[in-house]
């Protein structure tokens, strides 16, 4: 057995990453702002040696809250909340690079690796929504270029900061009354198109020193993003053809820039329906699309598609005349992929809404515990992931299959750590501490 | 015994409030990083049930890390890690209003009110120095009334927020597939001076509805700004008549405002040395005040007075000619605090940083606990105070000693609670849950 093997995020939203998961008689309707219902998520995860839980967010409300559980307790705030009651497996958020400023992120996600013993991974977004341009001062949404630019300088002067102080500022020298020495503390005095930073942090260098660094846009913008600064991407992928030219493509463009391929680790989503039988699992993610409420789910399709409801007759085909990617502002590779999916297996609208709503996108697979892990194993085996993004259909019963019936597969071929052999989260993703740099030599 | 009793906040900083207190044989010189150390505070000041702790904060290193321990973990990280290991404790995080974004804060307030059923405050600050300013893009600091109005206005933003889900909103029928009432749910369509936000919060109304809000500056705009809208005051008072007239003065304003005049706490500070006798606390005064180095205190004494450190000789008085309040644009009532008490006592300068150095410029009190106890009591009974904001010279030693010996006798006198009666943050101060207010009832 090869100490190399896959690993895995468990995306936990609320009652399941189906839509209509909540309305199930097992689920907690009220779970999306419970923090024991996700403390025990986590020591789930946790027992089944997973590398990390996720959590996405978006400072907006942009769905109906007619429709499925809204609202959600923000992830750093979480995240510390659940750090307490586990003990080794990774905590990644996600944040907004658009909606922030770089000294506060900088400094919570450090108060995050610091609270937790190094487990801290943030999630960077640009933030796609107008609703949320509208909670920050905007009329419009930014546009994307600008938003990635701003991005990358946000990471370039998170990583100034996390790197203010050296690893040995800190003294303690009790009998001269010196704490730390001050020469290992620097101003980073950033000048950028976007933001102008003093510094120092006010925080010494964390366990991890940089949080794992996430990224999970799959436009052109977001690729370079990921090739560039991301240590594990999120991603959706529907065939294994598709995930092999993403993942050839990533790890391509990170060693054009001088990066370790292994360095950057490509997970697509997936989203296990598992049931004992194969006609257990068809059972239940029948019953689940059964209870999606097509007149919900088709004005948001509307709304991403920029069309209104009533062009969408449930029973057709997407319209023929759609805008092209390059019209759209927002989230542009998730946009794509609907329109790409739509039209390869000629869905109606009401069959694409069952997919979406299942999956948002991402892919679904329903199955015995044998296939959902053969299904991984296809897909590592070929070059087309270094893990899964694991995103149960329901909460918390789709993540406690996985760990009881899936993992001990994965693990029975060799394919999966058995225990925690490291205590952070770079550790459990195979990844270095980043060595201490001097503020000027962090290239812009 | 009435219903009715003092309230006891405990001021938390690392190693405890005497800037040499890190240099005991007892400290722990690298707390303030150290999540344990304030979990171990927080249970022990649970035991003496006092009605939350603090944390004080700048989105800046100000202090030469050579003094003493330098940089802290972000509040709200903290006291959610903190949230965790604790039952009843209210939990109060300081955060800035001018380097912050309302929908953020709003959000993350929320959000630790969620995760610790109802425990979250937060102390409104307008955060008074250039370092800060310069970590987000500022070449000066802005103007002291600018800052005070930009607070108002984040109060009222976050305020509709809150407010922008009604406490019935979420329906979670399952059997009809609707979770929540989107007529219950409102944009708040908030359109200020420094603020545009459209709104809703992405979150459900949280146990307490709003954080309690304090306030801790004591400048006139300090003054206006609690009178409308604190919950509980934190001051620095020396005397007994300074306190009165403060008490008296921010009393008045809130009844001049339509409130009632016991809807808002007043809390001086109270630096306690405890010894089993007079003579103990005395040596370990001494002690703590031998273990400051002169030097680095004169230099912080000199940026506060606009001073250069050679213009402050050790064994001399203040020069006669210094600013004026209305010059300094940083922490006015702190400036003329510290002014007013060297020029009372005619203390040197080596004087003034031994005081300075133990309480900050807050009231310092060395004694049995008999005798503290006794000072608290006399300032309660005279008009002076609702409560103490308890800052320990030596943590976790000082704060133990409180517990321990003076809490015992406040209880004894009938003057403190002997356990808790509430569970929220707010009953613990005998204030009520906010109502909700329609966003456009929300006056600005």
């Amino acid at each position: 057995m090869s100490t190399k093997h896959l690993h895995l995020n468990a995306f936990l939203m609320s009652t399941g990453h189906h839509e209509a998961s909540w309305r199930l008689p097992e689920s907690n309707p009220v779970a999306n702002t419970d923090v024991e219902h996700y403390r025990n998520l986590a020591r789930l995860a946790e027992r089944g040696t997973f590398d990390s839980i996720f959590f996405a967010d978006s400072p907006a409300l942009f769905n109906e809250v007619g429709r499925r559980p809204s609202g959600a307790l923000e992830p750093t705030v979480l995240l510390t909340a659940i750090a307490a009651a586990t003990e080794r497996i990774g905590l990644i958020a996600t944040a907004s690079t658009t909606y922030n400023d770089p000294y506060n992120l900088a400094r919570r996600f450090a108060s995050v690796d610091h609270v937790s013993g190094g487990r801290a991974g943030w999630n960077v977004v640009t933030t796609a929504t107008l609703e949320a341009a509208r909670n920050f001062g905007l009329e419009e949404l930014p546009n994307h270029r600008d938003r990635y630019q701003r991005a990358a300088e946000f990471i370039e002067v998170s990583h100034k900061l996390w790197d203010s102080w050296q690893d040995d500022a800190t003294l303690a020298d009790k009998e001269r009354g010196v704490w730390g020495n001050g020469e290992r503390v620097h101003r980073i005095n950033h000048v950028g198109r976007y933001f102008r930073v003093q510094g120092p942090l006010n925080l010494p260098r964390s366990p991890q020193a940089y949080p794992l660094l996430v990224q999970a846009g799959s436009s052109e913008d977001g690729k370079e993003l990921a090739a560039k600064y991301a240590e594990a991407v999120f991603t959706a992928q529907q065939t294994l053809e598709e995930a092999q030219a993403f993942y050839t493509d990533i790890k391509k463009r990170a060693v054009a820039l001088g990066r370790d391929p292994d360095g950057i680790k490509i997970l697509p989503g997936i989203v296990p329906v598992i049931g004992s039988t194969e006609a257990e699992a068809r059972a239940l993610e029948e019953e689940l699309d059964r209870l999606i409420v097509p007149e919900y789910a088709r004005d948001q399709l509307a709304r991403r598609l920029r069309l209104r409801p009533e062009d969408l007759p449930l029973d057709q085909e997407l319209p023929a005349d759609l805008p092209d990617e390059d019209e759209i502002e927002g989230a542009k590779s998730r946009y794509t992929l609907i329109v790409t999916l739509a039209r390869r297996e000629r869905l109606t609208v009401r069959q694409l809404i069952g997919r979406l709503g299942g999956g948002r996108g991402h892919r679904t697979f329903t199955g015995t515990p044998e296939q959902v892990a053969d299904a991984i194993q296809d897909w590592y085996d070929n070059g087309a992931a270094d893990g899964f993004n694991v995103m149960p259909a329901v909460l918390p019963s789709g993540l406690a299959a996985f760990v009881e019936h899936v993992v001990p597969i994965l693990r029975e071929r060799g394919l999966f750590r058995r225990e925690y052999t490291g205590t952070t989260l770079r550790e459990h993703y195979g990844l270095p501490r980043p060595a201490w740099r001097a503020p000027a030599a962090v290239g812009v």
